[in-house]
């Protein structure tokens, strides 16, 4: 077994975010791996793809968007006997992952499977999280605040004490949750200043104070940043 | 006034970890600015080193370390002056920050001065947060868990509750607090699992778990990733 993993981070969606690091290891890297939906879109390839060697070997892993989990296990079972296969043909293989591998990223899925197994390097990428605070000109939490990161698939009573407890959160995994989620931040007190950020860094990128949105519009690869009450931050 | 202000992110210690867009920034800025202390290091400036130009005009802005706020309020005054007059000669000016210029970086003290007055962008970075994961080779998060990052200069019954919530944590700013951080880690149960790393990326990275630190031994320029349990995430 002498080629090496490497997972990356390929930052939020402008290429010009790809850190030198992860550009000088797709120079070299054999294979390139990286998660894709079934309609063959595969963000993070899309990202990366000035920097891809024109004589990589692509492995694109369709990952089931289903809410079982199983689907998707199974789908990264297969991706690490095919990655482990080609580590032992002695290939470098680099697996692309949209913002850092290991903040909510695709990465894990794999370490589980082939750490200890394989020679494996991390390369941390910007995350959508600070991309979307760039986006917007302000901190993602001030001073000695605490910062939330709060995912939107949990319940709301889950989710609620949290909000409350603290003026900073940012949520992750909105998607078909946006409903519920701006309610609870009407409830909370967060509505009124949360910010949400759609496709950052992107020229699809937009910007859209929360309470701006129709019912029934749904924001698309969006994080929403919360803020309760409008803090001097200088 | 026509120059532009870059709050540029440059990672939290490997020159490699810079992005693409911050190198390409810095090849044309005529003024680079970045905090410094006393006593004259500027970790900023030195993880940028290599991508400076020779002939930019350097700024380093001295930022006393006291606790009293005023001092580096008034430094900060000083430099967003200073900023504002290379502007209007036309100048770009790039202000470096370690990590990511809005996750607890210094760049919110010259928006909030300069933001309206003057052009500015910002450029995310990778964040020691990011970092000290792929050190550890541990998610931060695993799936939908709740990932909070908590100032160690919070006192105990404000940190206490939000442990208590939450398996995952990031404890940032450690420094003098460590002995009381590891007390309060120990109480909620997060300490047998919680990781010690120091100098995320640099020669100097050190992964400890955080018991095995001695008392009266201090980390430097650490976070603590927390986790309580030790729940499969693959």
């Amino acid at each position: 077994m002498s080629g090496t993993l490497h997972l990356i981070g390929v930052g939020p969606g402008d290429p010009d975010l790809l850190t030198i690091r992860a550009v000088r290891i797709l120079r070299t890297a054999h294979v390139v791996a990286y998660p894709a939906t079934s309609e063959e879109s595969a963000f993070a390839r899309e990202i990366a793809a000035d920097y891809i060697e024109p004589d990589a070997i692509l492995m694109p892993v369709t990952i089931p968007m289903a809410i079982e989990r199983s689907p998707a296990q199974t789908a990264y079972d297969g991706a690490a006997a095919l990655i482990l296969d080609h580590l032992a043909r002695d290939r470098n293989v680099a697996w692309l992952c949209e913002g850092d591998p290991l903040f909510y990223g695709s990465a894990m899925y794999l370490l589980s499977r082939l750490n200890g197994a394989a020679r494996v390097e991390i390369v941390p990428g910007v995350t959508s999280l600070t991309a979307s605070a760039a986006a917007i000109a302000r901190p993602l939490a001030a001073r000695n605040e605490i910062l939330k990161v709060l995912p939107a698939p949990l319940p709301d009573e889950t989710l609620r004490p949290e909000l409350l407890a603290t003026p900073a959160a940012a949520i992750i995994k909105v998607g078909r949750h946006f409903d519920r989620i701006r309610d609870l931040l009407r409830e909370t007190g967060h509505a009124p200043n949360a910010i949400v950020v759609e496709h950052a860094t992107t020229i699809r990128q937009r910007i859209t104070p929360l309470l701006s949105f129709g019912y029934g519009e749904r924001p698309y690869f969006s994080t929403i940043l919360c803020y309760r009450g409008d803090e001097a931050w200088g």
